[in-house]
């Protein structure tokens, strides 16, 4: 798939042809989450990103208050409407879905482009790992853990992680191949014993689904995108902007390029 | 400690003045493991090791049958008397333990220098992670597995595996930090229940001595240099010569260069 193709993808969820979930669309493309802020909370957001970067693995960001352009992310991306959808949260409550920005947007909104479990998934895969969300045609499952972030002015909050199950030495090999993407959650934060971080039952996820997990298998936990959605909520901005689950991005960046090796 | 030293030490091991294990001596510098064979066997054995790299990585070997220096592994090295004690092997039966070659060098063995722990060891501590068994001080425990090794010629066999204690998190960093050091043992081959590789109880290993392991920690396993000469057992040549536990040369070769990143 060339470059032009992911931009055609983009042009299709612009045009509303694309509504739901990106999981495989233009496949070694980097996908991003998203958080929209109104500018007096971006220096403390950016703040919570920078000591937090395996959970808010700061991709890229708009310019300045107001620019829904991010040039460093892909050439005519458009913040407002190349999101299959967005979840809008006022004073940290949850108050609508909607599928384009325009008729909302302010001048002081800051637009920020954090890394997806996308990425290294694609990782795991080109590796010949399962990875058993995928396998079962299920979201990840994902846990509050009682592990604290490093807070940044009103954001603060406990780590959201994501499950893979994975056999001992696949898990060794996980490790490796995810410490070579830090931009896209980096390394797993946990492995083995769930209790340890907080979380009592691994078939009751906290958000996505429950996965099947062998009895020679290890529960391998990653930093999750949902963690700063948790921070946010703590932080309570006038308004906030984030993609809706699943519903990311497509960027002109691959995944390729996030490889630091 | 300078280049200089670490020849210092090698010419105190020949001079007898150090009889004993060499682990903290010259540190910064790789020590190795020694095999020594008859040439009808050599190419086989290079062969095993070639097949197996994680419990056989050769660092270095001679060039011809015979030669008791390996000039790759430092200038004046001679393997007949720079390890502070032998052990002597016929048809696979340990004979006796000796602490010179010279009387009984032949023209037709072929030494191998293999990598060995101290060199990951050390990274590990570099980077503030625990070593249980340096801790404890004691040998770290060893562990025949069900793991089996590529066969070569005559060689072949179960993996031994040598284990350490960690946190989950300290487990992950410790699989960053070993996987840059494929020419001593590399990443860990497994972690977690230790029944799905063979072992049936922790407390009792095959090598070494037992260590403290604790309720929030997994054991954690790394391929060891005991697997080849559990596979010069099984070959049987008529003889063939080892470093005695802990009984290392010390090369001019630094740690640091063995990193591969």
């Amino acid at each position: 798939m060339t470059q032009t193709s992911a931009a055609q993808v983009r042009e299709q969820i612009r045009r509303g042809e694309i509504t739901g979930n990106t999981s495989g669309l233009a496949p070694g493309f980097v996908q991003c989450n998203l958080v929209v802020l109104p500018a007096d909370y971006a220096n403390d957001f950016l703040r919570f990103c920078q000591r937090n970067p395996k959970p808010c693995p700061l991709i890229a960001m708009a310019d300045k208050p107001g620019d829904f352009a991010v040039t460093d992310a892909g050439e005519g991306i458009d913040i407002r409407t190349d999101f299959p959808a967005y979840e809008v949260f006022e004073h940290g409550r949850h108050q609508q879905q909607i599928t384009d920005l325009t008729a909302l947007w302010r001048q002081d909104w800051v637009s920020f482009l954090l890394g997806c479990s996308f990425s290294f998934e694609e990782a795991l895969l080109d590796n010949q790992l399962e990875v058993r969300n995928i396998t079962e045609g299920v979201n990840v499952p994902m846990y509050k853990t009682n592990l604290p972030c490093q807070s940044a002015g009103p954001f603060h909050g406990n780590m959201v992680v994501s499950m893979r199950p994975m056999k001992a030495a696949d898990a060794i090999r996980a490790i490796q191949i995810c410490s070579r993407f830090p931009q896209v959650h980096g390394a797993p934060v946990h492995l083995g014993d769930p209790t340890l971080i907080g979380i009592n039952d691994l078939q009751q996820p906290d958000y996505g689904d429950a996965v099947t997990i062998g009895d020679d298998e290890l529960p391998v936990f990653w930093a999750c995108g949902v963690t700063p959605q948790l921070a946010i909520q703590n932080a309570k901005p006038p308004v906030c902007i984030t993609h809706s689950p699943g519903c990311m991005l497509i960027t002109d960046l691959r995944n390729s390029q996030l490889s630091m090796l």
